[in-house]
């Protein structure tokens, strides 16, 4: 999978993709991840990229051009599966998103900043719009950043084991049953006994007990879907 | 504010506080952020921070006693309003949770790595579990950069015109209008006539219009609430 992710400010975003799942993804040979300065492509010998709004307002909106020329150049090299804009105008990323976005070859992730782009380039351009949840952030890199991570870790290899990822929250609809490590006892407090009975029927019924419990208590609305 | 960062990776996430409104607020010196190595406070020689979990199964789990230590040195030099946990089996981050976190003073926030924390550290000492969406992320730490962002940009003073925060989406539950910025017309594309009328209670009532019937199309759950 290749990945091309259009921001006023890459530096931003830089460490989570040298380190960690997303670094290993990357030298595995499974995900490549291209950086493209909006700025590069910036109006005049100042190189502008944004400009006031329309209507007047606070908060200043990425133009069009910049953001089209990058567009333009990028697919002139290769097809593009989705044209995916990072606001919090949009429907909201879930697990199904990521496992969908999983299967694609090559990606384009448009990031706002201030109070985002000019609604041409999501008329034009876009082909697809996430949010990452109903907050507002500063820009949309670190949201680009969690969609990468999200989408990357779900690729065949890049985790290294796979059954990992199928047990996580939500590949099930329901949240994950609690955990528990070494030692067995610590000021008090005891791991459950079933967890040591190396029962292992036992221990997968308490774990979907468990896992039906918590979603009910902290996520009822999972249930309904 | 001051938040306490525990991550078993630090280095995963410190370029989002290095640059843009997360690096402006500590420089004003609004924020100051700390990031404390889990495996600095590991057991042994080998600094041990993870085991496997009890009941069997995939992925190691954050052990109890270096987050004990590391908690404990940090709460026996100041008091701590919120220990906030970041994982997907929690309710999920939105604005009004933002509003709250960033009238704090200070705060923990702990990230799970792998399949998470020993249980009994939720039990112990987490007073707050944050989702910041339902997804699974190979860790916490993007999850907390995205939580201190949303909230550090709230603090008064950190954005440089306060009403770009209060116009953004969600303060009023509803997504935000289109945006709009020169040139008037691109490629056959123009700007609506009322956001250059000048006429500022019709632009007003055009933007409100906007905003509900994005709201309505895209996420009319936000219009049940």
């Amino acid at each position: 999978m290749r990945i091309d992710i259009i921001t006023v400010s890459p530096e931003l975003i830089q460490s989570p993709f040298e380190h960690s799942i997303l670094k290993r993804a990357q030298d595995k040979g499974l995900v490549s991840v291209h950086f493209h300065n909006l700025r590069d492509y910036g109006l005049g010998s100042y190189k502008q990229i944004d400009d006031t709004q329309f209507g007047g307002g606070a908060g200043m909106v990425l133009m069009l051009e910049p953001i089209d020329t990058c567009i333009s150049e990028l697919k002139s090299q290769r097809d593009y599966d989705e044209v995916i804009y990072m606001t919090p105008d949009a429907k909201t990323l879930n697990q199904g998103t990521a496992n969908t976005l999983s299967l694609k070859e090559n990606i384009i992730i448009l990031t706002g900043h201030y109070k985002g782009v000019d609604q041409r380039v999501r008329d034009l351009f876009v082909t697809k719009e996430i949010s990452i949840g109903d907050y507002v952030l500063s820009g949309g890199e670190l949201a680009a950043a969690v969609l990468c991570d999200a989408v990357i870790r779900l690729i065949p290899g890049v985790l290294g084991d796979e059954t990992s990822a199928l047990t996580d929250s939500f590949q099930d609809n329901l949240l994950s049953p609690p955990v528990y490590t070494r030692p067995a006892s610590y000021k008090g407090l005891t791991v459950p006994e079933v967890l040591r009975s190396g029962n292992f029927p036992k221990i997968d019924a308490w774990r979907a007990d468990q896992a039906y419990e918590r979603t009910k208590n902290i996520r009822p609305d999972l249930l309904d879907d």
